[in-house]
């Protein structure tokens, strides 16, 4: 595996890749790398062939974080992360530095629109607008064809998809569905923030997701009741405070009062100091 | 030549001379060509050698237009302009379908802040936030290693300089300067719209220009006293209102005191119900 800090080699060794008819698949990442990531890995070898050159960039973004939020304390370990890569055959792990990221007198931005306004973007103004800025940022330096996306932060992979669509970048973007650990718990960078009685805690949010799909799946198609059910178990625990949860359909994210299409419930809450999001998709 | 009117058949079309080894330089135009984008192409085909790919796009742009602006009368003429395309050395004409650029549930925008918010973007809100996106939306489109713009948009110029810098976009931009009519005008293909009594107003604003960049070089080095002079000119017209005229730096834009590095006198006008820009560079 090779280890690439600069943005230009990284463009170069990709567009060699791509001159030589290789397949360039991009996972980006904040780092502190867990399964979750090397499922997108995964994902990224199969859709770019055994020839292909899968690329995974570690770079905790300070633009996609507010004032008040965790940019300084964002879990990092780049030892393990480069041996965690390596073990799941990423060709290249590309790591920029801060300073050529943003240099002096950035001002460019890329926004998309009602999307990152509502649901995590209510709660974390700007967060959206410093993700896909990044995004589009790291598509211009690694030139994939393929990117690949965790559906466990499912309003970025929608916003991802409508801004690729958008300004018409030529790169396939893949979804993968989100990893749990055994109990349950979708895997996050966060979680190892969790003490063991939070995580205990934290249960309460796939459970309470669970059941709302199973009462979706049994017939129950109000968004309200749906919500609502998630809702009252979250609310039982005392530590854990609710963000949101919201039924929306799958493409625009927007409010739904019936389940007639494809819709996901969305959650975000805080246990302790952590904040998790998690959602269940519910197919109709 | 080559029309194209697909964007995704545009993309593989440069994706495949690419892999060919042969450079795509992109000359992106509103059409109503004249022989400033001829100097455009000239320039691309400079960049991009004798078996490059030279690639000319024409598309006005409805999001870079205010809701009272002249979109719908913008001057077109697709007949003409493949002609002088064709004559000029284009290898490929790209006239995207304006349902193809801007979907249904469009919503992602690209803005360069700061520098868009001055000059011709306080008179025209939004204007270079639809120039960023669809610059960026054609790019990927595209696909060059090289683009081509005139300086007589001086602003939009800077803006796209500093997107491709904080975007990454592996393309070089290569300014051209103002192609001029003999009378000292500055061509433009709004230029059609005056009549001739006004385009004899219009050519105060060259003149007035030129009488500014003159003090300089006779030593006058005060911002407002070479600002103050260009206006001083142009309010003696009765049928021509200035919009601005001001002395900035040439990288950020900034308002100075005194010309103490390289600054540009950026002035904007109206003649009767046409709008008219022109600059100087002051070069130390």
């Amino acid at each position: 595996m090779k280890l690439i800090k600069d943005a230009s080699e990284m463009t170069a060794l990709a567009q060699t890749a791509r001159a030589k008819g290789r397949v360039v698949a991009f996972v980006p990442t904040m780092g502190y790398l867990h399964s979750g990531h090397i499922k997108l890995v995964e994902a990224g070898r199969q859709e770019a062939g055994k020839d292909g050159l899968v690329a995974l960039s570690i770079f905790v973004n300070p633009t996609q974080f507010g004032p008040k939020e965790d940019f300084t304390t964002y879990p990092r370990d780049i030892e393990r992360d480069m041996k965690m890569a390596a073990g799941a055959g990423v060709d290249v792990i590309f790591i920029p530095r801060p300073d050529d990221m943003y240099t002096e007198g950035f001002k460019t931005f890329v926004n998309v629109e009602a999307l990152s306004d509502r649901l995590c973007g209510a709660e974390r103004p700007g967060h959206f607008r410093g993700v896909a800025t990044v995004v589009v940022k790291l598509f211009n330096i690694v030139c994939p064809q393929i990117a690949v996306f965790g559906k466990k932060d499912f309003q970025q992979f929608v916003i991802i998809k409508r801004l690729v669509q958008d300004l018409n970048f030529p790169v396939k973007i893949i979804g993968v569905d989100t990893v749990r650990d055994p109990d349950g718990l979708a895997l996050s960078s966060r979680n190892t923030r969790l003490s063991p009685e939070e995580r205990q805690i934290a249960l309460a949010l796939p459970r309470a997701l669970n059941i709302a799909k199973e009462a979706f799946l049994r017939g129950e198609k109000s968004a309200p009741a749906i919500a609502g059910s998630v809702k009252n178990i979250l609310e039982k625990h005392r530590l854990l405070s609710v963000d949101y949860v919201n039924v929306v359909s799958v493409d625009a994210l927007e409010a739904i009062d019936f389940v007639e299409r494809d819709a996901v419930v969305l959650a975000a809450v805080r246990v302790g100091s952590t904040r998790l999001i998690d959602n269940v998709v519910l197919s109709c």
